[in-house]
């Protein structure tokens, strides 16, 4: 393609509300453009990596038995009610009235959707295994989008949903895709890891993470030094590297004292001379997660930890047995839960339910608040001073915790979530009667799995990982075009002369090549090509040509190599083939 | 692909809602299910035949300069409003607001979204001229989806934009565009008329739609039996095969007269005995078409006709003005302005615009309505009795009629929307301030064309013109699968053997390959392979191989040869070479 003809329009600069690299290169590179918050046009060179991407994510899935579909963006909110997510979900979905005053809803996931196509083809056992997939825009309404294709409303993914007979068959099937998927990020050559996660509300008990590493990652994740154990912080299991006992041996007497305008734990560590994690923290959450409109109570509970350990709200949410996160109680509802302010609140004495991570049973004698403002209680015991509802792994896990599989300690890394895998069991399909009759003639839920790629949010995953202080450096598997050819005199006829030639000859060895025919300066030409990152760039000038040369740059290296115009085919062809 | 392993589920019988046999068909195949009203999933089979005609339509226009990108379906509404079409669509445009209470809707159609993503972004006349193309999802709110992907909610297209410089170049890109539209629909190899057309609510001046033929098309066209013209009925002029002019020389003195129950045309030339084109009828319309929500008033006019004719509302539309087609008056209404049931009005008298179709100029002494219940008035004559506002070309031609531009006459038929392509000039760029500066530094807005192919429903006009009594007749370019395996015994090794390594051949070739391996009878096989329609079917049986032969069926011909196995690979290739 020829950049006169093409519609590629760089910036300078990045707009203000570009904050992480990629998203600037991006927008400078004129592959996005906002239209609205979280709604972007993609350029003709963003469309050629994301299409590029659909064909690897085609290729792997259909080689595996995937087939290929696509389904309706918008949805009936009758199909959404049949599982209850019409109200679950929130306002991310969103919803509108249809002109005949019908309700639908965008759909931002469609195991709903899937679930009716097949719930009255698949009749049999004999039907089983299926794995159904679409490439699909979806819509999800982000109170806050940001970060581009990240976190965008609309975006474009892949989905795919498996139909098996039975857990086994299931699980084989959950297997499979999980080997796709490294196929899949494997082949674009990125660096990524496979984390242990959360179903959020998609549900399931199974799940994988496909985690592209990238300092502006959203997710925390935690990785063993020894073996491959590794988990997004909101699943990883803390353990102490070494366990943590107080050193008292004798509960001692329950006191209470004074500890005015003590409000945080760093407060009254300092005022104690104790170490935080020698101090017992009390937290309030309201376990109604709000997914039952009909229900309006509060439901408090309070959670202790140490003062030292962060409280992991999707631990919490997954011990209460809740589909979304609790909330944090307002200070104005722990006072009517405690009779406090937050700062000095504690167990002894409540009566709601107490639920104690577990990183306090080492404790002994510690302090509380004493539900009473300016007051803490000291010597405070589990069991003697107040009753726990549970005991449970409720804190965040941080570097140096223990693995939870081998003597090895975890490392903490960033990362972006580029692709889900789930096993659902029989979630959907006992909720929409999606039966098929097994070997013995009686019906049966399918068993199902569901299993996401962001593919608009991948494309700028790769240019999070893969650029330096000057642009984009592609990945060669999806990169838009695999040779850029600077035609530094487009006026001279041998220099366009050889561009269009090379142009020709490498378009039938099936790259794609990118000419730059502009009337502009060297310079800007070059600022260009660095930005917009192609493998391979090939600069063709009047000067070189009267020596018989030209320029090849390899753009993650940066290399530089010259070669005759004669041989300029050969050379490019190696180049390219060499590119990762 | 193995049909074991895929989701095609055939159907005996047809859902009642499809009415159409291309409907009927796609349902039947598999390849299409209701989700609700206008909603549809296509399965894998559908989704082929898609893909195969997306990317003839990209390789088409590519090689003319087009360059693809990718815009929002969500759009907000100050986009909109720059051109005023958030009011002027009307309910087809569906709108909502955000849970953040902002206002958006679903992409009808890009004309704002691609002047928005241009409109900075194009500085200079040297910019120009550009050609800029998606293949995007969009949405209009039918009242009454029906005709499957025909007239859908949610429905796939290709919309292009051009912009130029001046009207010379948009007439040059308009014609590239047109030709690249034939380009696209001769490799389907389908039956099409370029037609003239009414632009819609779109705007612009000059444009044509392609009509794929087919008897229940939507859309009447009229095409000459000399030389090239061709109109969709709702522009074409309307000219009498010969004159039609009164035998009276002489104007005669008005008269009133009784028509006690004479309320339709068809009565009045009964009850007097002359013929329905010597009389004339008023009809009654609204020049207020809605698009300013502030204009409340009815703005009555009428139109005078002769009684054998019909009025056509889009020749009346733009006779107006407006942007959408008039609405009749109520009878209610009519009485208000005229003072009579709408049986027995004319123009005498009345004080509102009178226009005239050119049909009612050979009259003279004819007879109209007096404006009161159960009477007439008889030699009317124009001028003398009431003053016309306009004279012009309002009725709806037919066959028969003189071609406008030759002297042939005019063949009626029936056709399918698939493509269209508009000039539009100015009417977005100047509303929507998107200028460039021309060689003398001076600010102009934009010359743009708009261009659309109707992709998904494209796949079923072809399937509406090309199917028999068993099932669909695919078009080679976008045949889903080019060769249909039917392995009547797959626990047969030999038969399931042969049917693998012609499938893995014929891969390698390009083609795809469909195997039925299913546990079924031949009858079932067969019967499905009709449906299916591919252009090549090929039969491997347990029996056929002891003879040492296959069978290969041409579906469009069904025309039945015998091949040894050693050969097949060879005579599958012929075939499917020489389909279309």
């Amino acid at each position: 393609m020829k950049w006169s003809q093409s519609m590629i329009v760089t910036l300078k600069e990045a707009p203000s509300d570009a904050e992480i690299p990629s998203h600037k290169l991006m927008v400078r590179a004129g592959m996005m453009k906002k239209l609205a918050p979280g709604l972007h046009t993609y350029g003709n060179i963003a469309l050629r990596a994301i299409r590029k991407f659909e064909r690897i994510i085609r290729e792997e899935l259909d080689q595996r038995g995937g087939v290929e579909i696509l389904m309706p963006m918008v949805h009936p909110r009758e199909l959404w009610e049949e599982t209850n997510r019409w109200t679950e979900m929130g306002d991310g979905l969103l919803k509108f009235k249809n002109r005949n005053e019908h309700w639908f809803c965008l759909g931002a996931t469609h195991e709903e959707a899937v679930t009716d196509y097949v719930r009255h083809d698949l009749k049999s056992y004999r039907d089983l295994p299926k794995n159904i997939y679409q490439i699909q825009t979806k819509y999800r309404d982000e109170i806050r989008p940001r970060f581009g294709l990240m976190r965008g409303r609309e975006f474009s993914m892949k989905d795919a949903y498996t139909f098996d007979a039975d857990q086994e068959g299931a699980l084989k099937s959950y297997d499979l895709m999980y080997k796709a998927y490294q196929a899949i990020f494997d082949r674009i050559g990125v660096d990524y890891r496979i984390v242990q996660a959360d179903a959020g509300n998609i549900g399931g008990s199974q799940t994988h993470e496909f985690q592209l590493l990238a300092e502006a990652g959203e997710d925390a994740l935690l990785v063993s030094d020894q073996g491959d154990f590794a988990a997004n912080i909101e699943v990883c299991p803390a353990i102490d590297p070494e366990p943590h006992v107080s050193a008292d041996k004798e509960e001692k007497t329950l006191e209470k004292f004074a500890t005015p305008n003590q409000k945080t734990i760093a407060d009254l560590a300092k005022f104690t001379g104790l170490p935080e994690r020698e101090l017992v923290k009390t937290l309030f959450f309201s376990a109604n997660d709000g997914t039952d409109p009909k229900v309006k109570d509060l439901k408090p509970i309070c959670v202790l930890l140490r003062g030292s350990d962060e409280v992991n709200p999707v631990k919490l949410k997954n011990v209460l047995g809740l589909t979304n996160p609790p909330l944090m109680l307002t200070d104005e509802e722990v006072r009517q839960v405690s009779g406090a302010s937050p700062g000095s609140c504690g167990p002894v004495g409540l009566k709601i339910p107490i639920y104690v991570d577990n990183g306090v049973t080492g404790l002994k004698n510690f302090i509380v608040g004493a539900n009473e403002d300016g007051f803490h209680l000291k010597n405070v015991n589990r069991g003697r001073d107040f009753t726990e509802t549970k005991l449970a792994d409720l804190r965040m896990a941080r570097e140096g915790d223990k693995c939870p599989v081998s003597n090895g300690r975890l490392k903490s890394y960033r990362g972006i979530e580029v692709g889900h895998v789930f096993y659902l069991g029989k979630k959907y399909s006992e909720k929409m009667s999606a039966t098929f009759l097994d070997k013995d003639g009686k019906a049966r839920p399918f068993e199902m799995g569901c299993y996401g790629i962001g593919v608009t949010r991948t494309v700028q995953a790769c240019i999070e990982q893969s650029h330096d202080k000057d642009g984009i450096i592609w990945p060669k598997a999806i990169a838009p075009f695999h040779v850029h050819i600077c035609a530094l005199d487009p006026k001279d006829a041998a220099v366009m002369g050889l561009a269009e030639t090379l142009e020709k000859e490498l378009s039938a060895r099936g790259l794609d090549v990118l000419v730059d025919d502009r009337d502009e300066r060297p310079g800007v030409k070059f600022k260009d090509a660095d930005l917009l990152g192609m493998p391979v760039r090939v600069v063709i000038g009047g000067k070189g040509l009267a020596n018989n040369e030209i320029e090849l740059v390899e753009r993650r290296s940066k290399n530089v190599t010259k070669a005759a115009p004669e041989k300029a085919f050969a050379e490019i062809m190696k180049l390219v083939e060499s590119a990762k």
